[in-house]
């Protein structure tokens, strides 16, 4: 997960901050690409050794104390230039926004919506989309050959060479989200061949949560590691909050626009229509969503497939459009408008989340006819999206037992032409609700060896409740871990550096250096200190759980310093040893019979 | 994990208790084998919808409120009349309890054991062992072809038939750990062909515990799910702190006895002597440990191996034992003695656990030279072992990535003819100190679904401090999970009723049952209920996380209800739906342009 050229000094431009991130241990550096625009950030370790090491960064901005954020206002639209630049793209008035978006009845008293003094303040701007609907996609900049400044970017990010990345998307073996209006982000590439990425959900729900909340949910999963943010509100200001959430984030934003377009018909499945629906979806990609979960897999002769099953189907939007399919006895309005909705999001590079609205909800459903069935059909989608350059990747399980998770990965992959698989976990066992991060972290662990590309995070809430923002540190952290294991399953270089300087560090009783390479600075430090508090212990040549005289690192180095550092020079010191052993009259030792 | 015969009324007796662990959602119940003293305790957990399931327990009598326990009397001596019965063993006087076995020495001024009071005041006993020096070992009785009340016990909890667990034993692939000295333990069976078992360590240290502490540790481990406990103490009072534990389990208890040899040379590895290590392992023996970490397995010729290690010698026993072979340029002295070794532990029926003391401390080190060559010589000694009639399993790493890990039980299942493994994680990186017992989960699931019979828990404190009471409780949780997880992918019969019991109750809203059928049910319920606290919402159709009107599950239970429960009946409906459709006129839904 380090990254080569960002350790050359030259190219790595110090954010001099002393405060940045200094509660994780961190601090701030960018790579310049071959323009003076093209900054990729990362997080440069300092260790007491002299040594750094480079990490991949996802916090944006708000780790950067020579950028001045401010949320009313939102991040730097970093993009910008690149896209007008292109010149294939057109700003227009835009669909105007009303009380219904919020979730504000036209019959309602108040009219207007709720919670004005809500409305984002920042600098006003008008929606940009391709000239006359033509494909302004990466996927096709890629099969056109030309290499973006976002595909620079996320090269370097991935310390690998523009043209892979390139060729990987020209393929559709890998996807960078990036809508057209939302330049805000910093590019990050999801697919197979590169580092695997974690995604982390938000949103109000029943339970109503702030606008600032959700913004600051966005920017706490972003530090600990997030790649991209799901924003999966379904309450009352939702277009609001969306908004909020996208000027202030520098990863790709998703969304499921059914939960929205549901909302605007009172949560009644069966009066959703296609343009409602389509107009949600035009509604969102305006603001700048950088991918949408779409459920075009759910046709109407699949539903009876999940009949006998134990959990029936989980997924809300997969379930809604079940149950729309039934109350109209129709085939599914998505799939049949499919085509003019990859219009669409062609038009604003939206990419494609195509969602497993049938994915198990237990171990007893795993792998069963209804889910090959959707993911069979989400092959064929996938096929099309293509024909209109929309970049696309696909949604699996869910829960699944190890033994059948492999068969998920493997038949995705063949059945969507290697698309980029996104999972949910899956879930191993059914049985430890409020410990979900871990029966699906172990799950995520396989199938990203396997080739999954990006993991959704699960968090110990799951199943329960709502996650508060411990729920969602801890979901991130478990699926870092996660993605890293398979990053070093699948010998990705640079991968193990990361592991090598902290065992290094470990070794070395460098304790400092320990907690800063650590994926969570604060809480290694909090542990080690609930033990060892004073400061002398942090260079202490043992640590709190053998005390010095069992500690076997501190032996072990002993051994290396008495017998010299390698092999051979240790096989000299036992030679040695051995001489002496002759010259003191060769004592043989006899144990002493009891 | 349950128990089919354990689900036959008759053969349940029900421990009547309200109260027993009603915290934890679950009440005590036994299955009577074929003698009236030969009761297994089961957790019986009653469904609101009147079904019941009964999960495997290791909780022992402290669950059970018919049963008046006290820590200073000890748990009743359960095997006591089998092992008398056997009429093959016999009492004797036994070794002095010397100050030094509490880490006192000769000169110290007080004399005598420091903290007198702290002498466990339970019944006095003697030391038994074989006569003869005959062995009386479970697996010297399952080569003979009999089937002990022990073997009869584990078959009961298993599942399986008497004569499975005794032909396992008899071939070497399980071990039934159970010291004539240790009576009080509920014997349970360690072994691929069954369910796939926790340790949890305790231990105090540099920085000392209480005996009391140790003592709730374990019971606490044990409450959780832990189906062995090692008592890893290190500091002062180490023989009197196991002896309060051992007399207070209902697990089998281990140990590392060169930890507390080394106690009694003052931390001085080189000091170290055979009579003063076989004289720990008699005193332990005469105590009651059920099996001993022995690191017999490093030699000196490997020592030089580790020299260009990234993390060197990890394991504390494997870095005295190397620490010894250099400092006297000598073959270890329990290499070298392990026949008589064998001789001692046969005498006691204490089963080997060869420790793997050059297991990987680093995911650079993983699966290197020095590992393998150790894991050859444990092959061998297993087999010396099995002469003497000695039950061993074999330790393994360790820090592994994902992609070395099936090379570790493929290697150790054919070198070491199936005996038992018993597994540390493997931790899957080593970039994530705090969060050690999930990087170790992971690797540990999939271990355990390709053989591993035994894990030992990592806790979140690993590499960083002592594991308290909530590190015990979260290290059990999560090895619980690793540990059902592989028993469904190993297809372990009655695994998955468990998930589908939960699954049920979670598809039709039982939240109580949820919550009870949960591993932790206490923490489900908190997780719960912060999020809805009203009573009535452990009865409300939808969950916190969508509301009501967004609920997957309960528009699924919609839907099912609306068109029948059954596929056909489902078509039915929908071929009823299509009658009126077409009585409607056909009036076809046109997608309005936008």
């Amino acid at each position: 997960m380090t990254n080569k050229d960002a350790r050359t000094p030259a190219s790595v431009q110090d954010a001099q901050s002393e405060e940045a991130g200094k509660s994780i241990g961190w601090h701030k550096a960018y790579v310049e690409g071959t323009r003076p625009d093209l900054r990729v950030p990362v997080r440069q370790v300092h260790l007491t050794n002299g040594q750094s090491l480079t990490l991949y960064d996802t916090s944006g901005p708000y780790t950067d104390p020579l950028v001045d954020t401010d949320v009313r206002r939102g991040l730097p639209p970093l993009r910008e230039n690149w896209i007008i630049g292109r010149g294939d793209t057109e700003e227009y008035a835009g669909r105007p926004i009303r009380p219904e978006d919020d979730g504000i009845k036209h019959t309602s008293p108040r009219g207007g919506l709720r919670n004005l003094d809500a409305v984002f303040p920042g600098r006003p701007r008008q929606p940009r989309r391709g000239r006359d609907g033509q494909a302004v996609t990466q996927l096709a900049y890629a099969r056109r050959g030309e290499i973006t400044p976002e595909m620079e970017y996320v090269a370097i990010r991935e310390n690998v060479s523009p043209e892979v990345v390139r060729d990987e998307i020209a393929a559709g073996r890998a996807v960078l989200p990036a809508n057209v209006n939302h330049p805000e982000i910093e590019p990050m590439i999801i697919g197979k061949r590169f580092l695997v990425k974690v995604n982390a959900n938000i949103g109000n729900s029943a339970v109503t949560s702030s606008i600032e909340e959700e913004v600051e949910k966005m920017t706490w999963a972003t530090r600990w590691g997030a790649d991209t943010v799901m924003d999966l509100s379904t309450g009352r200001n939702i277009h609001t909050t969306r908004e909020w959430v996208l000027r202030n984030s520098p990863v790709p934003i998703g969304t499921v626009p059914l939960y929205q377009a549901l909302e605007k018909v009172d949560g009644r499945a069966e009066e959703l229509t296609w343009d409602i629906y389509k107009d949600t979806v035009i509604e969102q990609a305006e603001q700048g969503v950088d991918y949408m979960t779409v459920h075009a897999g759910v046709r109407l002769a699949y539903v009876p497939l999940t009949a006998n099953r134990k959990t029936g189907i989980v997924s809300r939007g997969g379930s809604i459009m079940a149950a729309w399919c039934l109350a109209h006895h129709k085939e599914s309005f998505l799939y049949e408008n499919f085509e003019e909705l990859c219009e669409i999001l062609a038009a604003y590079d939206v990419t494609y989340s195509l969602g497993d609205g049938l994915r198990p909800g237990s171990i007893a459903d795993a792998n069963d006819e209804a889910q090959f069935a959707e993911l069979r059909t989400l092959g064929e989608l996938n096929r099309i999206a293509k024909r209109f350059n929309v970049q696309t990747m696909i949604e699996g399980p869910g829960h699944v037992p190890m033994h059948k998770i492999k068969e998920n990965i493997d038949l995705q992959q063949e059945i969507c032409d290697e698309a980029p698989f996104y999972t949910l976990g899956p879930l191993t066992t059914d049985v430890a609700p409020a410990y979900d991060h871990i029966t699906s972290g172990i799950g995520a662990a396989m199938i990203a060896w396997w080739g999954t590309a990006m993991l959704c995070y699960v968090t110990p809430k799951e199943h329960l409740g709502l996650p508060n923002r411990d729920d969602v540190k801890t979901g991130v952290i478990t699926y870092k871990i996660a993605a890293h294991a398979a990053d070093l399953a699948k010998g990705h270089p640079g991968a193990q550096e990361w592991d090598d300087a902290l065992s290094d560090a470990r070794f070395e009783f460098r304790w400092e250096d320990q907690f800063n390479l650590a994926l969570d600075p604060d809480t290694a430090r909090e542990f080690h200190d609930e033990t060892l508090p004073a400061e002398p212990a942090k260079t202490a040549h043992f640590c709190s759980m053998c005390g010095p005289k069992f500690c076997s690192m501190k032996i072990s180095q002993d051994i290396r310093r008495e017998h010299g550092g390698t092999q051979a020079e240790i096989e000299d010191g036992m030679a040695q040893k051995s001489k002496e052993f002759a010259a003191s009259g060769n004592r043989v030792y006899l144990p002493i019979a009891d």
